[in-house]
């Protein structure tokens, strides 16, 4: 007998149907003799109504935050209501818990809250029950008994947070695609479903834009050791486990290759090549709540430097008025940006043995003729920045020549 | 400076402008310099929709108590979150409680659970900031940390319950009317406003249907001694004072004239006259749970009598069913129903010192040649029953004739 938590987002739980569906995976997970914690989002299309609410009622204004958080708390409430009435229809004993009644303690900064602690008393006394718990996702409660939300990815990150505070054996992620593959099957044809990924690859995939699991769950199995399974509410087939690097049994060379639409490259030329000045240029950024991803900066050669970075589309006006301002002040000859561009990377824990994956790669973007603007690279990740337009074709031609060919 | 709690019900903040609405008396009544506890239903409408939702995942069966409570509770959840960020948006300081936050403690009897006690160290310390309470009404939490919903009129009985554990000076319960009426006014062209009314005579409304207040909310507020005003939220207007009776100055002999038609009634002929016939008929019907309103039993002439009694009209088919059963064991007569009747009433505290009010009453009743079938009396209340086809002519005429004239 097992100890599984189940997570369910939005699309899984749509409508009335698709929540009997879930229930019906709960019951069979149950009659299978294993204990089971759901963990469950906000209906589809709930949680926007609710965001157009606080925008109506705050004119144009930000929605005041605590406030904002316990109203989108009731889309995960509703869903855990249903679902547990929908699971005692089936004959199984449930009981639905928000996150406050669950035990799940944030600090205080709404909107994005951190998980300080879970506790695990009232969840225990309902398994030793024989009781499905069926908890909220995405909402905790702070010291002072407000409600708070996890923001982006939160529900996958309770499920995670109380996984492995029940020290559960499994933590299934279920979703609408059926599991990790090597690249986003409507770009490539032949991308392939990896039965296994380490974290640290898994890690390094949701950082540049597979949409599967949140960066944030992934960081806390990985602490915990906790295993995940990534498969489809829609089926029962296996989908993909992500685990400890050791026990991914297949280690592929390159095991994904991603692409990233949704960064903007801000250049400034000729800055003075002098201590502090990065300082100078991040900082007026980091002080707008601007996340910096690639940065590279050019060896000096007269006594100046070129520096360029990525941030997030949405902010490049933003970012680009800030580095105009910063290059001013430091007399840099043009800061200029393109919003134009895609990051195309590979990632594999293979990698770390195998030398020369570089030079593959960009052998392939040179046959291709696609130019190489920036290009960063971690133990087990490459990462380039093209021309948009040639996004998909380096994609498609990156995952024919790594993928397959160096499949072990 | 005053403490006001102010009850706001589903129409009032039925859309985000009338929300709006809401925040901004608030916002007088604090500029005013009182301390304000705001205490609101769910959006009208929401209540339906998750009703909806709780009975398609029950496919037929009634849905599980204690998980539907948990459904219906997001509905003022979401008005609490919005009405405080609305308050906050006109410069107030406001804070949300759900009512398990705010300690609204009741028994664990889903879907009509009983407060047990309100807890007030949030709210005041809340208060003693200069901040808004805005709580849900309706819902509280039990023993068990369970979310409970406190049934019909719940968001009522909230707001009183909380005045009278605050020691509020006057609990205001706005609604889609402006006051109580000495008739409807859909009936009763001339119907007047009354600007005070007791207790006693706002209880027997309530009981009789007039639906402005509800019962429970009546009873709180009448054992504590809390002033009630009932008002319209969308005029400024004074509506009706609900207060002690020696607070009412000018006291009618005829305060209301009432109707209520959802009632049927059943008759049992010729029943067996010995001790133990009522509660062989009565027994089985409140195990079914229909609760029944007025019971006539003749006195028996030939060792027989008839009985005579009222259920609400959606029990009519199930009491009429049990009450034969009854009657065969009983060996009665016949046992025959009729769901086309309405029970008329006359309230006043004035009635206890005037005598001839009932005797005026059936007078009235006689010239418009309307028969009385049942009639029940309490110390400030006369009910009778007659065929519903004549109920609004027995009301305008009763007005007609008694409160017009006696009025002192």
């Amino acid at each position: 007998m097992a100890l599984i938590v189940q997570k369910f987002g939005g699309t899984s739980v749509g409508d009335i149907e698709r929540i009997q569906n879930v229930a019906q995976r709960v019951a069979k997970t149950r009659e299978a003799g294993h204990d089971v914690v759901v963990c469950v989002s906000a209906m589809s299309g709930e949680t926007n109504q609710l965001v157009s609410l606080a925008e109506q009622i705050s004119g144009g204004h930000a929605p005041l935050a605590r406030e904002y958080d316990v109203l989108l708390s009731v889309g995960e409430q509703k869903t855990i209501a249903l679902l547990a009435m929908a699971i005692e229809q089936l004959g199984h004993s449930a009981r639905s818990f928000t996150g406050a009644q669950m035990g799940m303690r944030t600090n205080s900064d709404h909107t994005r809250a951190r998980i300080e602690q879970v506790d695990t008393l009232v969840l225990k006394e309902c398994l030793s029950e024989g009781t499905v718990c069926v908890i909220a996702g995405f909402q905790g409660v702070d010291p002072s008994g407000r409600i708070t939300t996890l923001g982006r990815g939160g529900s996958d990150t309770s499920a995670v947070a109380v996984a492995c505070a029940l020290d559960a054996d499994v933590c299934e992620i279920y979703t609408d695609v059926d599991g990790v593959y090597t690249a986003d099957p409507r770009v490539v044809e032949d991308a392939r479903k990896l039965s296994r990924i380490s974290f640290e690859e898994m890690l390094e995939l949701a950082s540049l834009g597979a949409k599967v699991l949140q960066i944030r769950s992934v960081k806390f199995a990985m602490r915990y050791g906790l295993r995940l399974h990534v498969r489809s509410s829609f089926s029962s087939d296996e989908g993909t486990w992500v685990v400890p690097e050791e026990d991914v049994v297949e280690q592929l060379v390159v095991s994904g290759v991603t692409c990233n639409s949704n960064e903007a490259q801000i250049r400034l030329q000729n800055v003075p090549d002098q201590p502090g000045i990065a300082a100078r240029v991040f900082t007026p950024l980091g002080d707008a709540g601007i996340v910096v991803d690639m940065i590279i900066q050019n060896y000096a050669s007269d006594g100046s430097t070129d520096m360029t970075f990525t941030v997030p589309r949405g902010d490049y006006a933003k970012a680009l008025s800030i580095a105009q301002e910063a290059g001013r002040e430091l007399e840099c000859e043009t800061v200029e940006g393109d919003d134009g561009i895609a990051k195309v990377s590979i990632v594999g824990l293979g990698m770390k043995d195998h030398a020369g994956v570089a030079t593959r790669m960009f052998k392939v973007l040179a046959r291709e003729s696609i130019n190489i603007q920036m290009i960063s690279t971690s133990e087990i990740k490459i990462s380039v920045v093209i021309a948009q337009k040639y996004a998909e074709l380096a994609v498609r031609a990156l995952h024919a020549e790594l993928i397959d060919v160096l499949d072990s």
